[in-house]
């Protein structure tokens, strides 16, 4: 079943279908509108999960708050995040144009200096929650800010704990991450770095300087905060129908993927029924089943489920 | 006594003098014109080591073979490796420039295209071996081309060994680096990431990936193969005076720095004098001397150490 059939199926039936990514680094509209054209049919923001999809529900803690946005090109995580209701945002980018000397082997480029004096008050504003919504383009740049930020007292970049405060005080910030991938794949002929290294390097570097372990809340697949988020988007699409003693009758989801420490483990880990399909990064003529993560069952191609969808009552699609 | 004053001193008693620095990304030659012009008389590049000096001792071992350079602005290292004698080098940037997707998320510098080009032998031989001559200008995609290296079979970049391989065979390249620093000071109120730093990231993600400790040689102060290389130099500006037994007399060194960590640290452990100097790094109204690495003497000043010299047999100057 392609995508295609897939979306017939779901809408003759008005079965709620979802797609959940760790990709990112755009708003959902934008998703939804190059994943409409692409397949040819209309999807919905609302069907489209990012990696950092589920940093909306962290806007009633921080929206009047001063955050870090880190990660993406340009100011489309900016962009993002204004997008979700964050009103104070700061990159990396903009405090290095402010401080050059912040990470002097780093370009700044043209465009960061206007962009610095627009949002110069946030940058003087303490940091009050650190978000990684994409991947790095300059890791060193945003190592180093990052840090900064961590071992600063009370967020205020340009100040430091002292040696003995960074020993035995908690980290001044709270960190999120959208996505826990250590490597993703792509033309490369090997497995390239994706966020989750970015966070192991961070992680290293903190724990030398302060002797503690970085605390942080990790989304994306296959973190069970995504899954939730997921689950209050699949509510919003479909409400879940209650019995006749007026209680909530469970949900059958069905979570359709091809990376078994992702799709998989995420679904089956929350309860979700999953469809390890043979058509990506699981070996396509290999075990019959993953070792680790075994899917509730495998097929070749999507093709093949059909008769799974029936009892179908929600189907995550996950990219 | 100021620089000069003590270069007036070493050049009336015939004691040879060096300059000792952790900085680099250039030639001796033009870093002993930048410090001529400063300091208003001629230094020999002969008397200039830099983090990097010490990687001339790999020529006779690598000279012939194909070396990934890393770090720097530009072709700077590359100039600086080539007139070393290294005659094969190739650079993360043009590996990038022939594969973009080795890491996606970097910009590919104009510049680099026909780089590249030129250097288009050297991205398909092996690498034999990774040469970290100065700061990462970025972090991101110079620690996917030199894990790529280490993980990859016999230094061929685009091969990986199995998951076995990865954790039971050694890495596959030797890695050096010109620099152990962990973090430097500038203008910036708290210390930035130096090399050091950039290289604990590589061992949490070489460990992570292959269960292996990295395996590696230190350059730089306070790194016993750079006192070599420091004490082969000032043999050649004044050789070591043999006795009437015609055994080699010990020479008095004396090497005076600002930084405990490095400077004294690295003295000490070659058997120098070291001479501990209040007006940098050292706190100018702290203790009366470092309590972990201890010089033979503190002094307010390089002016306040006269009385030493007069024994002294040779002079480091550490920047």
């Amino acid at each position: 079943m392609s995508c295609l059939t897939l979306m017939e199926f779901s809408s003759r039936n008005n079965v709620p279908y979802i797609f959940l990514t760790n990709g990112g680094g755009l708003t959902e509209t934008d998703k939804a509108a190059q994943l409409s054209k692409k397949i040819g049919i209309h999807i919905s923001p609302d069907q489209l999960i990012l990696s950092h999809s589920p940093m909306r529900s962290l806007v009633s803690k921080y929206e009047d708050k001063n955050v870090l946005v880190v990660g993406g090109n340009g100011s489309d995580c900016r962009n993002v995040a204004e997008h979700y209701g964050f009103k104070h945002v700061v990159t990396p980018e903009e405090v290095h144009a402010v401080y050059p000397s912040v990470c002097p082997s780093s370009a700044i480029e043209a465009r960061s200096v206007p962009l610095a004096e627009k949002y110069l008050q946030n940058v003087h504003r303490p940091v009050e929650a650190i978000m990684v919504f994409h991947d790095s383009v300059d890791w060193g740049r945003d190592l180093q800010v990052i840090l900064d930020a961590l071992v600063s007292r009370d967020g205020y970049l340009t100040t430091v704990k002292s040696q003995s405060e960074l020993h035995t005080t908690k980290q001044s910030v709270p960190l999120y991450f959208s996505n826990s991938d250590l490597v993703w794949s792509n033309e490369y002929p090997n497995p390239r770095f994706a966020q989750g290294t970015f966070r192991t390097c961070l992680e290293r570097i903190y724990e030398d300087m302060t002797g503690q372990k970085l605390e942080y809340t990790l989304f994306g697949k296959p973190m069970t905060p995504t899954y939730q988020f997921a689950d209050t988007v699949l509510n919003t699409l479909a409400p879940i129908h209650c019995g006749p003693d007026n209680l909530p009758r469970p949900r059958t989801v069905y979570a359709i993927g091809d990376n078994p420490y992702a799709d998989i483990a995420g679904a089956n880990a929350y309860g979700w029924h999953s469809l390890l399909v043979r058509t990506g990064v699981f070996a396509p003529d290999g075990e019959e089943n993953h070792h680790i993560h075994p899917a509730t069952a495998v097929v070749d191609h999507v093709e093949d489920a059909n008769l799974m969808y029936v009892q179908a009552k929600s189907i995550v699609e996950v990219l």
